[in-house]
């Protein structure tokens, strides 16, 4: 199923009439903002990180956000648990790899995760995903995307029959990566860059669309394509990060199909 | 004492020309807008959560309020500690039980520091509140309101009866409940629920006014009150969430009694 | 080196063609914001704490900046391990006592970190540096400035003394403080105090100018300078500090030569 403006928009209204809940284990310099980003989009975000609780409250939720920013054992500790519990109840499972091949500590961690549990969706930038698929031994430069996102389809592809994930490659282009799909989506704006987590929501939103939709490529794809719309029409009327972050909640809310028929740019390839 | 425009006012000015430090153990979601919230409305914020240190930074606050919303176990010990001292040097406690009944875990550590120090002021949504007073044994999704505030307020009369403290509801009316009184606030705007931890800003709010208000239940409906004036007064010129956060904290800075006397809706009762 | 607008534009463009990786050990209230300004300033920031990837972490990174806003043991082991790492590759160290003096917890910590590497800048508001100086042994009020920050030069002149760092007094004036160098800084505005942790902001600019200038008293007075003018800047067009925020990352970004050639007030001396 290809993506299309409609059905992204089918899946925008499906989320704010059901208000999926959200479990994000997340890091702390992301957990306003993506929480704001999901009420904004119309989904129920929920931050639960103690072992004590993760299992009940994932038990609760429509999708899993896992994301490694600020890690630590106990956190990682409660995110396998939340992630087996996420697999045995069958919601997705979204797994954002922030800063992957930047210390061994955080690579070592996600394969640790992705022996646990297959995630249905991974969302990084291609240095990320490269590190990710030891396709290449280089380092990501702290959290930044290094990398070109076309040069990691090749290990994503790889990722993917290993794990059966759908990848996604976010980047001037963000392809979607799956055994049955490529999809190339080219929304979005450079300033979006200079705000801190823009990433990390493309992974809470990822989650959203997920929980809506159980075709997962195509749900990576809307999420992406939103991202992109709302992040680029905050920019046109932005002049520094600062304006981007508030415009970007407000479209995110305000969103309608006009703007995803007049803005969607997708192509069914290498984009 | 009924809460007036008036009182309200006065409060505030105290608020503002005596910048009471209040002492914060909360969630890493809302740090720092309740940070923001709490310095725009002119008080003086301090987040402080080690063992080592928070019974020495309760000793010199004006207020202390907990909020359980992404609890681990060394701040349930934390919050328990920086309680007990509270209680000792009589200073106002305020706690805000997010997301009580979603997990046993929650409502399990709310109950040990009912048990541990009865607290000034207790502020959730009806959810949490009917949680708590396990009035009802239904669960809370996630942290979001999903029962009417009316019908927690016969809960609230009895944990109001059984800990002594006021029992603030927050919903389309927040409701103040007491062994003595019963008010009702209908000030306030939809888009507010967009905005991660405008619930939890109600509580620190709740602190501040405590700190200078020593009758609990009138500076419990003085802050919530606030909260709604001003929140209602960002929504009104906010597209969207974005700029709602934006507006509240200017709003807030800038507050004037004549905007209270215009706004405030308050009633002696049912609502 | 005197400070001049044409030396803080060129490093102001340094940073932006250079992108330095800042790994901040932060406080949780600021993570989201010190970064947001990292990153509209044109720097690299990464938040990393766990002890298993500290070391790792600081080893890519151009400056450590270290902030004891939320303090815990396992950070201070981190903090530790990480200053010493950044001592060793002799990349810039900032430290920024938040608190220090409020709680023995803190300043005992600050004596630790202190003892244990020796940082390049320490960049603290009056009550912060003279609690450390133990040039008095007031206790600071939560976090805020109560000393003029012309009272702790005197202690700041001590502590450069014995640790060679650069100390940084934030105020009204700020004062950079060297064995060789005392300079004063007459940017910023009232309104600033109103918004939550850009005195963290200002010791995470302070990393960003050390990484690209060797000469550390300077970089320090640069910070402090674009803080200001930005600040004021941002400030003049707020009615509030919401709006504050917003338009400080705004002007970061979008700074010219001629904003400071206009704006920057130094001196020489006790300004």
């Amino acid at each position: 199923m290809p993506i299309t403006p409609e059905n992204t928009w089918e899946a925008v209204s499906t989320i704010r009439a059901q208000a999926p809940l959200i479990h994000n284990i997340t890091n702390y310099v992301v957990m306003n903002s993506t929480a704001n980003a999901l009420l904004a989009l119309g989904a129920s975000p929920v931050m639960a990180h103690a072992r004590e609780e993760v299992e009940e409250m994932v038990s609760a939720a429509s999708a899993l956000v896992i994301n490694i920013g600020t890690l630590s054992p106990p956190w990682v500790e409660s995110m396998t648990s939340a992630a087996r519990k996420a697999a045995e109840r069958r919601i997705p499972i979204v797994l954002d790899p922030v800063g992957a091949g930047a210390t061994s500590y955080r690579t070592r961690t996600v394969r640790k995760l992705l022996d646990a549990v297959a995630p249905t969706i991974i969302r990084g930038n291609a240095s990320e995903i490269l590190a990710l698929a030891a396709a290449e031994k280089g380092r990501t430069k702290g959290v930044d995307a290094t990398e070109h996102s076309s040069r990691a389809v090749e290990a994503a592809r790889r990722m993917s029959e290993r794990y059966g994930s759908t990848i996604c490659i976010s980047g001037e282009t963000d392809f979607i990566v799956s055994r049955q799909v490529l999809l190339g989506i080219k929304n979005g704006h450079p300033l979006m860059a200079r705000v801190t987590g823009l990433g990390c929501t493309a992974s809470a939103l990822c989650g959203a669309f997920a929980a809506v939709n159980p075709s997962f490529a195509l749900a990576a794809a809307q999420a992406m394509a939103i991202m992109g719309v709302a992040g680029e029409m905050a920019a046109e009327i932005s002049p520094g990060p600062g304006s981007l972050q508030l415009h970007f909640l407000d479209i995110l809310y305000q969103l309608t199909e006009e703007d995803l028929v007049r803005r969607m740019r997708t192509s069914p390839g290498a984009g």
